[in-house]
């Protein structure tokens, strides 16, 4: 049995420390030092986007060489689109922690969110990092999940507790980024850790399934981080061992750590800039997945669906133009069934001939609710969870910078 | 050499009727029908949404059979989403102007824009069609482009003459289409006619390399229509005849199709409704044209450029990040370059030296630019012309309906 609560989100291995080094805002927390435990393992999932950041490229080299003893993290810059003196800078506050700490320069993974194009000062990381790396505390996590956030109204932290082999194991994350609604400062990123015994090729498997179906099933607007990371470290001090993804030990390991994932991942679109709803476009009887999945994005992304979504206009039309222009070959449109939580819309292509718009209405006035999209043409479903484009959305991204 | 020019815009062998059918609005016109002398050439291309209307279903069919004689077009209702009962009440449209006119039923090409989901009523077609047969007019131009227009805030209507083989030959164009920014109400149709004599498989190739560079490379926001269609008619009644695309002469024909296609694509971006900008998105230095439409449709459609454009912001991370989630493969960063007209902002993967804020400033502050992106890893071109995500276009789309 999991149970969720944020009273008891201590991951025994893990130190958190959260400092104000001043790199962008005034009188807050914005560089943390997370410690993992030695013996620890961890696995990663960066952006895909071809233009990533220093710490991106830094951090992506480390994780291949060494298992990583410490995660350094800073908001307030991205130190990205800042080329080699960014990977300087970047390297620079690598080694800082190594000294500190006294290990390699390669156990460190440095992430950082924020503006884009700016040089990282290093100082602030010279100045507090000494300090730091004396006050890491196991309780550490709420000050951390605070220090992390730009652009986000609300820190994101979330914990699970499991029962495994008669043990309590704890899967607890943070994260952090209003949607990808502004790569400049809103990043997403995500660090999560469990005290069970994990090895690196499993750990990457549970991230990699967890990520799948959450981090990389919502979108804002499409538009990619160029920072955008999330880790997973077990430090194993539980001492329970996952060992087989099947049995019911790993099931539920991986159920749980599908669960933190997926409560960040929402988190993150009700905190989107201008949201005023939560969409999930739920995509069945396809083929394969990844045609679920383009179905699920271009009606997610398609600026009408979105506006309608904000206007509460059930406006069936929109979303099944969408659906047309998916790109899915041999598409038959009168095999389509849509439905708005259990209201049939759409029906054989068309508007079912009992939908009423009352109906309809009640559905789309509702602040979180499901568009099922049924392609009747496979078994497969994925769904895409989304938010509507308000007037907010513009003024937040349009006034920015200014 | 090509003139442009609206004052001598007739076709010979084309005549133009329209009349008031009262379909969804009152006191305008909203049926024009459009006559093909006998021997005229007609190419056409069509939506490529699955989703498409009972008009694009049966004009597909109604070309591939026989060389069309009448063009019938309604705006006010785009009899999309209305399954069986949409297709009969196409062909009887048809069926109509066959029986005003004496020719097969398939000889009727047929096109609707307007409101989706909606029963298109027959009676305005039988009650105008006597009429309008008896009244086609070869100056019917001007009332034609007003009378196909939806959200359009004005026709667009444009003409070249071209001198081929020691004779004018005449090409115009008109269009309809205020952006793809509303598929239920904003469908693009274009209609184009030229006296020149071409065969069907050249008016074809022509048609198509026109609409490649012009409507096909056109966006306000990737939702395309599903009634959206192109037409190219020949007349042949200049007795000029183009037989070869690869002399003089067939590529100054060429040239003029492409030239009215051009001025009406931008025609239909001006009037998106809610732009404010006129942005044109050229690609460069890639490897082949695909990849260069690739990059330069994510940018065009990326919410973030486009608010930044609306915003007047020269925000360069937003572009390079569009750019690097564009999907190509092994895309080197640091190869590229980013220009706003000729003040470079971004070389090698970020912020050029010698780039300030006042020079990029004074180019966003521009209603019509051209942001340039060279990828540093082929020979090929390509452009897109978009415009900006203001706070109308919320508006427009979130309150349409309301």
């Amino acid at each position: 049995m999991a149970s969720s609560s944020n009273e008891n989100l201590t991951v025994a291995g893990i130190g958190l420390a959260s400092a104000a080094g001043g790199i962008s805002y005034a009188d807050r927390d914005d560089i943390v030092l997370m410690s993992l435990a030695p013996g620890s393992q961890t696995a990663a999932v960066f952006t895909n986007n071809a233009f990533c950041a220093a710490p991106v490229q830094v951090a992506r080299a480390h994780l291949a060489a060494v298992a990583p003893r410490f995660l350094l993290i800073n908001s307030g810059n991205a130190n990205a689109g800042t080329g080699e003196p960014g990977l300087r800078s970047c390297y620079e506050t690598c080694r800082q922690v190594a000294a500190a700490a006294g290990c390699a320069m390669n156990e460190i993974l440095p992430f950082s969110t924020g503006v884009i194009g700016e040089d990282l000062p290093t100082e602030p990381f010279a100045r507090e990092l000494p300090g730091m790396m004396n006050a890491l505390l196991i309780d550490g996590w709420e000050r951390a999940s605070q220090a992390i956030m730009t652009t986000d109204t609300r820190p994101k932290l979330v914990s699970e507790q499991v029962e495994i082999d008669g043990e309590t194991v704890t899967v607890t994350g943070m994260a952090k980024g209003a949607g990808m609604i502004r790569p400049d400062m809103a990043t997403m990123l995500a660090f999560i850790a469990t005290d069970a015994r994990v090895t690196r090729p499993i750990l990457n498997t549970v991230l990699q399934t967890a990520v799948a179906d959450t981090f990389n099933s919502i979108t804002v607007d499409g538009d990619t981080s160029t920072n955008d990371a999330c880790v997973l470290t077990a430090t194993g001090h539980a001492e329970v061992g996952i060992e087989d993804l099947g049995s019911d030990d790993g099931q539920a390991f991986q159920q749980a750590v599908k669960n933190v994932c997926d409560q960040l991942a929402t988190a993150i679109i009700e905190d989107a800039e201008g949201a005023t709803k939560l969409v999930r476009i739920r995509v069945s009887e396809a083929r394969d997945r990844d045609e679920a999945r383009q179905v699920g994005y271009t009606v997610a992304h398609s600026p009408l669906v979105k506006t309608a979504l904000f206007a509460s206009d059930p406006n069936w039309g929109r979303i099944l133009a969408a659906v047309g222009r998916a790109g899915l070959p041999d598409l038959d449109i009168d095999q389509i069934q849509i439905s708005l939580e259990d209201v049939i819309i759409v029906s054989r292509g068309g508007r079912d001939a009992a939908y009423t718009e009352a109906a309809g209405q009640a559905v789309f006035d509702q602040p979180h609710f499901t568009i099922n999209i049924s392609l009747g043409r496979g078994e497969v479903a994925a769904s895409v969870l989304t938010c509507d484009l308000s007037y907010d959305y513009v003024k937040i991204n349009a006034e920015y910078r200014s």
